[in-house]
C-alpha cells in the first residue's frame, strides 16, 4: 500500500537533493512541494521551526509523520524502507558512509557550498547585491581540494564509501550538482570524479534533478548533459 | 565480553561531549585520548581526514572499527548497543530526536557555539589575539533566542524530544555545557531550561564532563555546581 508522501524542498538546495535521490533510488513516490525557504513561509516554519528544507510528511491529518532535516529523513528512510540499502549492512560500511555524509553536510558545506551558493544563488534570490569575488575565489580554491580528495578515494573505490552506491554518493552529488548548475565544478583533471558523476547522472533517480530550473537562474550549458 | 574502545576527543568540543554522554549513559567503558585538534596531529588526521573530533575506535589491530564524526558514532552506538534507547523506538520519536540533533549540530553551532567558542576558546588555544566583542555579542543574542526556544519546548515536555531522555538532550547539553564553562549561559529567566540542565548534570554520565579542565582555560565558578 502506498503512503501519501509530500516532500517540501527547494530544488537547488543540496540537502533537499540528497533526499530526492534517496527517495528515487528506493522508488518511493512523493508529491514535491517547492518552498521559497528564504521567505520563511508561515506554514513551512510551522512544520520545521528551523526554517530549513527539506521536510518529509508521510500520511495525512493528525496522524501524519513529519520528518524535518535531511539527515533525519535519510535515516528514517533507511530504517523504514531498507531496500535497496543505502548505508551498507556492516558497521564498517555504515561508519564510512556516515563519515562522508558528515564531510559533505558540514566540511564541504562550510568550505565550499555555503560560500559559492550564497554568492551565486542566495544573493540573487534575496536581492542582496552583486557577488563578492573574493568569497567566490575562496570557495573555488577549497572546491579543488575537495575534488582532489574525491579523486583519491575514487582511484581505489567504485563508489565513494566502497563497493556499493550509498548515501555518501548522493551527499557528494547533491552538493556538486548544485555547484555544477552554476558552472563552477572544475571537471577537467579529475577523471575518476567525472566518470563517477556520469554514472550517477545516468541513474533514473537523477533525472528530476537534471530537469530542475529556477526562474531567473539559468543552468550552465552542460548541466544536464549525460556525456559532458 | 568487553571491547577495547578508545575515544579520541577534545574535552571542550560539543560534538565530543555528545558522544561521551551517550557512551556514559549506555555504560560503555572507554579509554579517552584528548586530541589537540587545532594542531592537526598526524596520527589523528590519519584516523579522520577531516581532522575533526570525535573518533571512536573499537577493537585493535587491522580489524579495528574506526567510526569518525559525532553523528556517525551516535548512530553506530544506537544500532549496536541499543540499551538504553536514546532515540526512542517509534518513527515519530526518532524523527523528533534527530530533528533536534541537527538543530544543535548545525543551527545552534552556526549561530551561537561557533561564534562564542571561537572567540573565547579557539582564539586562546591558537593564540589568535583578543576576542571580537561584536562577535561575542552576536553569539550571546542568538543564544537568548535559542534559550527561549528550549524554554518553550520544556514547558510541555519533560525532556527535549518528549517523554524520554534522548540524544537531543545530550546534543543541547553538550553545547550549553561548553558555553557554561566560559560562563556565558543566561540561566536567569529560563527556569525550565535550568531545571532540565540540573537533572542532566546530576546523571552519572555527566560527571566526567563537570571534571573537565584545560590548561590556561579556567571554568566559570558555578560550572560544576549541581545546584547553581
Amino acid at each position: 500500500m502506498s503512503v501519501a508522501r509530500v516532500l517540501h524542498h527547494f530544488p537547488l538546495d543540496p540537502a533537499s537533493r540528497q533526499v530526492r535521490l534517496a527517495l528515487g533510488e528506493k522508488r518511493l513516490a512523493f508529491v514535491d512541494n517547492p518552498v521559497r525557504y528564504w521567505e520563511q513561509p508561515e506554514e513551512f516554519v510551522a512544520l520545521n521551526p528551523s526554517g530549513a528544507t527539506p521536510v518529509l510528511v508521510e500520511g495525512v491529518g493528525p496522524g501524519a509523520l513529519v520528518v524535518c532535516e535531511s539527515r533525519a529523513i535519510l535515516e528514517h528512510l533507511e530504517e523504514n524502507y531498507p531496500e535497496p540499502p543505502l548505508l551498507g549492512r556492516e558497521p564498517a560500511d555504515r561508519a564510512e558512509a556516515r563519515r562522508l555524509l558528515q564531510w559533505f553536510d558540514r566540511k564541504f558545506d562550510y568550505e565550499v557550498g555555503g560560500l559559492l551558493l550564497h554568492e551565486k544563488m542566495e544573493k540573487r534570490l534575496l536581492r542582496l547585491g552583486s557577488p563578492d569575488l573574493g568569497a567566490i575565489r575562496q570557495g573555488r580554491e577549497a572546491l579543488r581540494l575537495h575534488m582532489e580528495y574525491l579523486e583519491g578515494l575514487l582511484t581505489t573505490r567504485e563508489w565513494l564509501a566502497g563497493r556499493r552506491l550509498s548515501l555518501a554518493d548522493f551527499a557528494a552529488a547533491a552538493q556538486l550538482s548544485v555547484i555544477d548548475y552554476f558552472g563552477d565544478v572544475p571537471w577537467r583533471g579529475f577523471n575518476h570524479v567525472k566518470t563517477w558523476y556520469m554514472k550517477l547522472k545516468s541513474r533514473p533517480a537523477f533525472r528530476p534533478i537534471l530537469a530542475d530550473r529556477w526562474p531567473g537562474l539559468a543552468p550552465a550549458g552542460h548541466y544536464d548533459d549525460l556525456d559532458f
